[in-house]
């Protein structure tokens, strides 16, 4: 039988430990699974472009694991009810090829994109950060929030949202939950004094949602938005500022903010940070630029940090989603033996 | 939700209707998406190789649905008591992007492999056909047999394999379903007298388990077996002797039999021979070689064949494979959200 967490399971599973304490743990699984980074096998991610959107398969595997997404992106769907990503993934046992567990992942990736920006920031970002500013307000918003405040100590946000409502979503879901939220009626606004900028909106085209202006010495910039080509959130400029970061180099030169610039432009693989191959930030007053598409070792450590967090729980079901005839050469007469009498 | 249909429905779903009359319903889908050729695009597969075996991901789409396989095959599987191949796929909506059936296609792939043997032997080879050999008598014969059967009246059968428990295992199942088997000592007494000649070896070796020798005037060959790089089962010189169909070129110059043989050997896609735009057989001395490797269109039409098959009966559960909250930009107000008491 093969493990299977559906959304239900997974927000029982967020309800019982919250979501602030999942990202913390998630964050170090993560960062496990980076300082690793050698040992996968990182396969190009399969994607299906139509005129609605894209539909991706993101597959990779260790010697002993293997792991993919099915992930979409409809920027058009929100305006009919739908999301405009979801997502559900599955683990592999690589010694046999089984499929062992199946999760949604609409959840799951919001918490591991989150902690994966976390992670990230945590070795970046001046430790005396304090405001972070968040350029857009949409699905990701809060998961980010939270995540910052567990990993880095973040408490004081401020926000800018083209849509009103979304920023007041925003304050709706974080100011009970201890947050200092300023809404601002621009971006200029809300970077003005932040120590950390996170930006993450979700128009899919080569936008400047910040600006070169907006950008002060010792910023931390944590950009999410910019993750599929021709959708990109950074006036090209700030790239100069400072040594940007990356996941994983031949993705990101496709579908960052480094797709605005030279194919030779130097960026940092943060694996090698963390490894203590390459520097991280070397001042306080230097500017460090996270440009993060989302990778697959990050869809990788979430399923394996939520199968090893449910392991004796009650919190998966399972389902028959392989077949299993008692002579593996028999599979016809496994198909057709008398069924049981219900 | 999104359709689920397990083991265990799949069984009963075979049960109910027959795997003889599934499959010749099967190959009327796969041939009428044969016919639409041109409007599926095809993305190549996505291949993780290990010491251990292979893993792969196999996507398609048309305009209205995709679908992808998950497929490993691992050679020496059956020794530990697993199956080589086995297999689930998944239909999304290309509109929203939302995946909206999942299903076990360990069963279901050897339905769609043997519809689509039978599919193309009924086009290929000669009518008075009567005799078929089988060459390898592993967890694909019997389905080849029954499909053989139901598309062109096929009702004798000899067999080689050359473990004598396998073939014994044939017989067991297959002559009280009313065929008549003859087990052979060898290859060319199999292939003696057939009209059509079926391989399906699971060695992972260049083999050749059909001689150019054992090639009669007339004979249909159907070879299964030659399906990845470095696995084939046909004499190269057998190539000559006729036209060689495909199903997807590029795939299966990597993949088949014509693997062994120059990049520029002709072939024929069959569902150029669907379409009236190449001739199939042009006489009954000719000999005809349909080089399988199996194609995501199948599995896509196996799908949704399967799909359309259950509506409206109690054979697939619904599973919570995909969030659905009320607004779709408060994805962590539905993940926060008080759960419902139990």
């Amino acid at each position: 039988m093969t493990a299977f967490v559906g959304v239900a399971d997974m927000l029982k599973w967020i309800s019982r430990h919250g979501a602030e304490k999942i990202m913390a743990e998630m964050a170090d699984t993560i960062e496990s699974d980076f300082r690793r980074w050698e040992s996968f096998d990182k396969s190009e991610r399969v994607a299906d472009h139509t005129p609605f959107g894209v539909i991706e398969l993101m597959p990779i595997s260790d010697p002993d694991l293997y792991a993919f997404k099915y992930v979409n992106g409809h920027p058009f769907n929100p305006a009919r009810g739908f999301q405009t990503v979801t997502a559900f993934g599955v683990l592999a046992d690589v010694h046999n090829g089984y499929p062992v567990f199946l999760a949604e992942m609409t959840v799951l990736t919001a918490l591991r994109t989150a902690a994966t920006s976390a992670m990230v920031a945590r070795r970046l970002a001046r430790p005396d950060s304090r405001v972070m500013a968040m350029i857009g307000a949409g699905s990701q918003a809060e998961f980010q929030a939270l995540a910052f405040r567990a990993l880095l100590g973040i408490r004081t946000l401020s926000v800018f949202d083209v849509d009103e409502a979304v920023s007041a979503k925003l304050v709706r879901n974080l100011a009970p939950l201890g947050f200092d939220v300023k809404v601002c009626s621009s971006a200029s606004e809300a970077a003005s004094g932040a120590d950390i900028v996170t930006t993450c909106t979700a128009d899919k085209a080569v936008a400047q949602v910040l600006t070169d202006a907006d950008v002060a010495a010792g910023m931390h910039i944590n950009t999410i938005g910019g993750d599929c080509p021709g959708k990109t959130e950074l006036d090209p400029q700030i790239l100069e500022r400072g040594p940007v970061f990356v996941e994983y180099t031949p993705q990101t030169r496709i579908e960052g903010e480094i797709q605005n610039v030279g194919a030779d432009f130097p960026v940092v693989e943060f694996w090698r940070v963390l490894n203590g191959l390459e520097l991280g930030r070397t001042s306080p007053e230097q500017v460090t630029i996270f440009d993060s598409v989302g990778f697959a070792i990050e869809d990788y450590s979430a399923l394996r940090h939520l199968r090893d967090s449910l392991a004796g729980s009650d919190l998966a079901q399972e389902i028959d989603l392989v077949a299993t005839p008692d002579d593996p050469k028999d599979l016809f007469g496994f198909t057709t033996a008398p069924l049981p009498v219900a």
